[in-house]
């Protein structure tokens, strides 16, 4: 059961809870923060992911499963009252249970050791919001690794949290690389960099017909307003664009993943030997 | 040369404009209200598209074709002041320019006369951002039409005309039919009609290699919560699913509909003799 309910602003909890909604604490503190039942579950998923959990009493008699497996993977549960909640919460109707969660990210080769066949690299992606849709599309076409270099946003901001609906628990997340060192790493690992920019010299189309996607590939997705910056197409195997065939001057950045990410999964799928062995789901 | 500057929110034209904002007044007056300079050019390419045009001083400075061009048009430009100007826009930060549309949309047979091969349509999809994404997207894969349904969210919502980036403009947009009413007409008009859910029967991968997308297509999303109620899968002659291969639960609507979309654009492209004469873009 949790305790006596807090209910000033001014309790240290609180306010430790509350600094996390800025990335130079979270860094700091190495917790971020996840709204809602379902981001309580997933933190729960993985051993110590839950560092503390605030509830209402409204949310707890509603959730009584989640409250005791919290306690029982040994996180605090600090029940608070509604107008505490809401301002620890960033959303305008909070769901009533908010998880302090410990950093998900792995390094970059830990990653890489698995043999990844799909990665995502969200570079210069500065709309936390973006982020976290790419994330969440990223996880559903199978990609097994999202990287966020130095120059995207941070995957912990409360936005793309909610964006990635999830998906910032399910699959490894790396942050912070360099580009320049990223892309060698990526290459040395036998990934194919494919950087999607509506520059890029061949289509989507082309791409795929030339057996190109069949290949462990690193997708990279820039900056929706400016595209990628020279020096990050300059370390990609291929420029690739996602074909307009109508009118529209461009792609947001969330759709133009998701054609290109799928694409990859589904000629990865049906390259035969080459491709990996997992049924279409 | 625009006049004297309006600095009254109780000016009749700005209380007009103002009132724009409205569904019902959109409704009643068959305009809509869209900020910027690309949405004028827009609006300027459609005859008799733009109704009025809003500027700032600063604006005028700007772009004085623009303030030119609607002159030259025929449409009344009244220069307001930046606090009128903060009003009426919708955005943080307006741009000093916003156009006082008239409605653009067709009637279905109208859309249908044209033969379109790749039909959207927005059944019950609520959030106007999403909407707008959407529409965007279908624009940029080649959808010759997009359909709006009685259940689905206003296209002229600021939110959806902002979302779409200018793609209301650029292609027929139809609004309010009944969906039973409507898929009779699509299947007449000789279109397969495909609805997109998490829990269709076939994958897209499926739907892809029988040689399903290759047909005239008129592809229906849903809301993105719930997905598509059982009248519209009733009416669908298939339901498909984009097939996820992580973990994510879903994919939020606009991702899945880049998907679908440019799956069908890729095969009606390379279905030869039987696909569009058209150049991969």
């Amino acid at each position: 059961m949790a305790g006596r309910e807090l209910t000033s602003l001014r309790s240290p909890r609180v306010k430790a809870a509350r600094r996390l909604a800025k990335r130079a604490f979270r860094r700091r503190e190495h917790r971020f923060l996840a709204e809602g039942p379902q981001a309580v579950r997933e933190a729960l998923e993985i051993p110590g992911g839950l560092a503390e959990l605030f509830t209402t009493a409204e949310a707890e008699a509603r959730h009584p499963d989640l409250v005791l497996a919290a306690e029982r993977a040994g996180a605090p549960v600090l029940r608070v009252s509604g107008e505490i909640m809401a301002e620890l919460a960033q959303t305008v109707t909070p769901q009533g249970l908010l998880a302090v969660c410990e950093f998900v990210d792995v390094p970059l080769d830990e990653a890489l050791k698995a043999g990844p066949r799909l990665v995502t690299v969200l570079a210069h992606v500065r709309d936390p919001g973006n982020a976290g849709t790419v994330l969440r599309t990223a996880d559903a076409a199978g990609s097994e690794t999202v990287v966020f270099t130095d120059a995207s946003v941070d995957p912990y901001n409360g936005k793309c949290v909610r964006a990635s609906a999830g998906s910032l628990f399910h699959l490894p997340v790396v942050v912070g690389p360099r580009f320049g060192e990223l892309a060698a790493e990526l290459k040395g690992a036998g990934l194919t960099v494919l950087a999607a920019d509506g520059a890029g010299g061949r289509t989507l189309d082309e791409a795929i017909d030339q057996g190109l996607l069949a290949r462990p590939t690193a997708w990279v997705f820039g900056n929706e307003a400016w595209g990628l910056p020279e020096e990050i197409l300059a370390h990609a195997d291929e420029v690739v664009r996602v074909p307009i065939y109508g009118r529209a001057e461009s792609l947001n950045l969330a759709t133009a993943a998701a054609v290109c990410l799928y694409a990859s999964a589904r000629a990865q799928r049906s390259a035969g030997p080459a491709g990996r062995a997992v049924p279409p789901g």
